[in-house]
């Protein structure tokens, strides 16, 4: 087996990064659940809150971008912003930019009352963060972003 | 305002802590996604196939234990608990310590259809903790175990 190719087996991990693979899995069931009892509060499942999330970043975009910045397929988006458009979250409307297009966006006076939910928590992340020293960070920033990445290309390779 | 007291404005961040912030928001939207992702195909939702994740780390639970554990009301969590029990994933029993009491568990014909489809994002994702030194694992570790933890008192101060 070449060096390149070689893929640890479980015996050859350290008890560390035994640790950490275990807290990555965790942090991962935590998101969801954290979502889930978001959303029970909103009347949302976590999916749609979530899309809603990535709608309110992103400005109005059609149902086809929204599936790209998810990673979700484009059927699955379609369902999802039809709950959102009757629980009245988001509204469907023509692209000012190009009458041909539909694009989906967010009702301000709706998604106003989200907000104040995550405010805790927020402050709460932002202290942890502050206890790492700018190397620490650094290494937690670029660990983050490796796994958001590759969990994105790993989706899109479903599709 | 006394120091303890004092909690950082966002004018008072480094780009560092803001990029690691947003990358935190991502890595919890992103987790959300992929398991909506794995649900469809599994015929169900990410918080059903998640709480199902905790069920076959803890063995048979009762409805109340499963709420701890997820941080999830107990009214959600019968909910999941019914959806999964119809979708064939688990069977609620008698406690063979208690049989007064009821346990739910995994059916394991039906649940060991789920792990191929996690094999490829966890071989990555031992490859991207192995990059790191000791000591930035140590970091991320850390990190990631902090933010699990306060998330699921959060969770808990809602109920």
């Amino acid at each position: 087996m070449s060096i390149e190719n070689h893929q640890k087996t479980e015996n050859e991990w350290t008890p560390l990064q035994r640790d950490l693979l275990l807290e990555v899995r965790k942090n991962s069931s935590r998101a969801v659940m954290f979502h889930q009892a978001i959303s029970d509060r909103l009347g949302l499942n976590a999916t749609d809150h979530k899309c809603l999330d990535y709608l309110l970043s992103s400005g109005p975009v059609t149902a086809g971008r929204l599936a790209e910045l998810t990673g979700l397929t484009t059927g699955a988006v379609t369902n999802v912003i039809d709950r959102l458009e009757k629980a009245g979250y988001i509204v469907r409307d023509k692209d000012p930019n190009d009458r041909r297009r539909v694009v989906v966006k967010p009702v301000p006076e709706k998604v106003s009352a989200i907000s104040p939910l995550f405010q805790s928590i927020l402050e709460k992340t932002i202290r942890i963060i502050d206890s790492y020293t700018e190397q620490e960070q650094t290494a937690i920033l670029d660990f983050l972003r490796r796994c958001n990445d590759m969990t994105l290309e790993e989706m899109n390779r479903w599709k």
